[in-house]
């Protein structure tokens, strides 16, 4: 049987890296797009719960949500799809996904929200700048999803992917990865408004790596395409035995 | 010296829980209040980089940004705040923060972002439904930052407490637990707007919890508080060693 592939994105129904991604994975299977029908970047993992959403069909197995990432995974799920797809693929996004960054990223989230409903699936990101080489990002992520809907996931685990933005014979393999710290310092930019009312943007600064070599970051910089497991298990299990064994807490 | 606390919440800077943590907090510290203007549940850990940011000094060590509760520890720590807090608080939530749903949460996320900016950071949500007993969340939540005071937190790691709604006599005690899963079965309504278009709200729906009795779920039902360990490290390092020595992959 023919799998059933949603993909999804942050950057909108129009953005360029997600039509890329949708052809290329159509050798493998059938492909529905449910995107939002406005960029989400740093949407993170946000629902909307105080509106209605509305979902657009755009004809030829694309639909587009007035809404986020997780909202567009969350309705293709349960509404949109005709059953549970054995793929989520989000992306591809236009800049890297590592480290701290993962926490706000739409892209991911996306990912998140299907492993959470029970669909193995992955965030593809391009990790450079414009112009971009979606054509590599996408045919790494056909030839991951192959293996995926082959060997299948660990549970509550998804994959986060970033690509080097290269031609693939520019790329020194593939790593698996863990995820990295990402610190920024001097984040945040004070500007004035035309009546001299002062505000912040947050955004800039330059970014501080931890220094392991095993991290996410780290592949990228070396030119390996990196992959990072990451699952939705947030305990901190080592932490969780220290403090119960040492800490006496009472109400 | 005094301890500088940071307090923050989902639910905006007008909200009772924020004020009834922040009152009980100056029992051991000095409380700076950095709250968004409005309500942000389910914001989960978005940033606001298209757009700046504008701060509000309402006095008395009390100021709102126009953003999402990770804007206002990012602006707090970055900007408003006279150093590093000792300290970050966020809440107190009027419901759960639970299992899955962690992952959603922007008053979960102002304590991830606390812990990204390195300062010791909690947060704290009131298990039930209105009407709420604050007070008992406040009270053990001076418990904790006292604690916390004291020994510390590991290393990226914060902590993510659940209060049952009820008088402290009430409950049976503290459990040092694991996040839980929790999986929601029909949480989309279909609904139509005046001009019969159709429309999808989410949320609602029944929640089905995964049946660990160490979970944080589980404890609240048995009655008690539940504490959890969360780390900023999502990788699943099981997943990680199995892939990195099973899959094969090239570009």
């Amino acid at each position: 049987m023919t799998p059933l592939i949603l993909v999804t994105n942050d950057d909108g129904v129009r953005a360029p890296g997600l039509a890329i991604l949708a052809q290329a994975l159509q050798a493998i299977g059938q492909v529905v797009i449910v995107a939002p029908d406005q960029d989400n970047s740093a949407a993170s993992h946000s629902l909307t719960m105080k509106r209605p959403l509305r979902v657009k069909d755009l004809g030829q197995d694309r639909y587009s949500v007035d809404g986020t990432p997780t909202d567009c995974v969350t309705l293709a799920l349960g509404k949109i799809l005709p059953h549970k797809p054995q793929l989520v693929v989000s992306g591809i996004n236009p800049g890297p996904n590592l480290g701290d960054d993962v926490s706000y990223s739409g892209t991911v989230s996306a990912a998140v929200e299907g492993t959470m409903l029970g669909a193995p699936s992955l965030a593809v990101s391009l990790a450079g700048e414009e112009p971009f080489c979606f054509e590599t990002a996408a045919a790494f992520a056909v030839t991951l999803a192959r293996t995926i809907l082959d060997k299948g996931l660990p549970k509550d685990t998804l994959l986060n992917v970033n690509v080097p933005n290269r031609r693939p014979e520019e790329i020194h393999g593939v790593r698996f990865t863990r995820q990295g710290r990402r610190v920024y310092d001097g984040a945040i930019k004070e500007t004035f408004d035309p009546w001299g009312r002062q505000h912040y943007w947050i955004g800039g600064g330059t970014p501080f790596w931890d220094e392991g070599e095993d991290t996410d970051a780290q592949a990228i910089l070396a030119g390996y395409v990196s992959v990072t497991p990451l699952h939705l298990d947030l305990t901190n299990h080592a932490a969780l035995r220290k403090l119960g064994a040492e800490w006496k807490l009472s109400i």
